[in-house]
């Protein structure tokens, strides 16, 4: 088993990383005493119910834990008020009490949604996360957890760190595989915004990545989670650095917001977005080459690296004008300056933009 | 102008109390580093803003901001996730960004809700409170912020510190004389549980507090967030001795859910329940005389010191046990140990509860 800290102070966890470590939850509950006398809710969504919530349930009960569960439909969609209302319901009417803690088993929607009923519930419980896709590394570190409005996604939420996060890579084997690419995305990201030499392994390990070898899991989920820690730590409120891990996202949230959230996996959305940035930075007086190398790597990945032909530019570019990256009217993008560094340039020109957003609209 | 500091590190913020304050508010966001660039939201209710909301908005604008404005509905049912919906939906169409920052006008029921939408737009904006109740001077002090369930008061919320709090008494003046009297009785209870001198001030003082002079008002404020923040500051997020302040609150928050919340008023549940607490006091060998001034006090107050009589006892206990404050089923009580001073006491038998409240059910 792997283990690494995101330190964040007094708020401070471990993310633990291994295959079938998961059988071992009570005893790491104990571990970070979370004791049995109140009860815990577990949420997830129907499609990890089917794999993992008997499995957990007894295991917890095993262990002594009484155990309330909360099944969401899977999906953005259950990230709303009222699936959290829902969920406070649940944790009423099972007890709950400011001892208590909520586990998520799942991906960043359930991750997202658990953490926000840990962050609300009785003004702030404690919460454990266990992510069962890749995407959902990038949620797991940083403690950042909301639902969506129907005007914008995340936008009521809080910072609420988890006791500690369980990567059991076992989990991972169940995902379908256009989602592991997805995660791939998001995940090689990190590599690209601060460790040259993770891209290089990610290059040179894509087939392992892709047919989900354990351990080159584990290596990816460990470097990855690291990085995204090491940024966090510094910058734990979103201040200014913590911005660069959103590279390719600016353009990615557009496409999604745009094509309606059904189209484009978020890690697809990012991926083209990444190589949108790239093409930027081209732009802005940096080497041709980081583009070239972005979207080759990326292709390598079976992602997507053009925009759907039919998405509309002018919505596109209205959708990133909204997007609250632009803090009071300045556009702002994460710009890649070499493979595996990164700047936050708050100068792009909206012309530039629009000449990017028609050329990934161009031929693959 | 009398000016205190709630003392939690770098979440520290000043109260400023006095009369006519409310038109300096734009210079006062100016001086909190508050700017003009991102838009304000006021909250408030549809009571208070008759009063003061236009006064509000036009001195804001005069200082250069962007105003956004919500008034709901008076009471409790605006505490619930749907008003905080509404108001999310008001912040993102008037473009509320992160340095944008949320300004309550009203009592606690407008605190708690702005506070939230504070706490949990964007993860966290910046909060003002501008409390025009005597009773608000309590949620003013200590940062929690939350709406109700409809299974339980205030469990869904968060810590959110405000930047300032600013007390204007002049705003005190338009008060029903039966919530001036509410709210004096959650101020003497700064008293009871921390400053015996206080409470012989507020004895000596009644007249002139029911009469709302500004200067007895102004002390009274100021003693008495001067306590609360005293006690907050020890205890930010709820570990142990903030408890204290819950005097009378146990037995007033089992008769407020019994009588449905619109029988009586906050101030007057907790002051039926302060009386309840002292009379426990007694059986566990302190002296009778704390119950005795205790009552004698609150009835010069104009307060009701008796339950009233058509509530079922069997309802009352019910609800006494499902309060939150029952941890791990120990029945936790604040019991009075002499006028100014309590205790947490963890022992109280629920036989000697329902004693109390068959006593307190008797002729005034």
């Amino acid at each position: 088993m792997k283990q690494l800290t995101v330190d964040l102070g007094e708020r401070s966890y471990p993310i633990y990383i291994g295959e079938g470590i998961i059988s071992g939850l009570a005893a790491t509950l104990a571990n970070h005493k979370i004791g049995t006398k109140s009860p815990i809710l577990v949420v997830t969504d129907e499609n990890v119910a089917k794999f993992y919530l008997a499995q957990v349930k007894d295991s917890l009960e095993a262990g002594g834990y009484r155990v309330a569960t909360a099944v969401v439909a899977p999906g953005e969609k259950s990230k709303s008020l009222a699936v959290l209302e829902d969920m406070i319901t649940v944790a009423l009417e099972a007890g709950l009490d400011r001892s208590s803690a909520v586990i998520a088993i799942g991906g960043g929607v359930v991750g997202d949604l658990a953490g926000f009923v840990a962050a609300s519930y009785m003004r702030g419980i404690r919460f454990v996360q266990i992510p069962t896709t890749i995407l959902a590394h990038d949620s797991s570190v940083g403690g950042k957890v909301a639902v969506n409005h129907r005007l914008a996604k995340n936008v009521i939420g809080a910072f609420h760190q988890p006791e500690f996060v369980l990567y059991d890579t076992a989990t991972l084997k169940t995902l379908p595989e256009r989602e592991i690419r997805a995660g791939l995305s998001e995940l090689v990201k990190e590599g690209f915004i601060w460790d040259r030499e993770f891209v290089e392994w990610f290059d040179a390990n894509t087939d392992k990545l892709l047919a989900l070898d354990s351990e080159a899991l584990a290596h990816a989920l460990y470097i990855g989670c690291g990085v995204k820690a090491t940024v966090v730590s510094q910058d734990e409120r979103e201040g200014g650095l913590r911005a660069i891990l959103n590279l390719g996202h600016t353009i990615g949230h557009a496409l999604e917001a745009v094509s309606g959230y059904d189209e484009l996996l978020h890690g697809e959305a990012i991926a083209i977005g990444m190589v949108g940035a790239a093409m930027l930075s081209e732009k802005l007086g940096n080497p041709g080459s980081i583009a070239v190398e972005t979207e080759r790597i990326l292709r390598k990945l079976g992602l997507p690296v053009r925009i759907p032909s039919h998405l509309d530019t002018d919505a596109i570019m209205s959708a990133l004008m909204h997007d609250k990256k632009f803090k009071e009217g300045t556009m702002v993008f994460i710009i890649p300056t070499a493979i595996g560094e990164v700047e936050i340039n708050s100068n792009v020109s909206s012309v530039w933009v629009r000449e990017i957003v028609e050329r990934l609209k161009g031929e693959a």
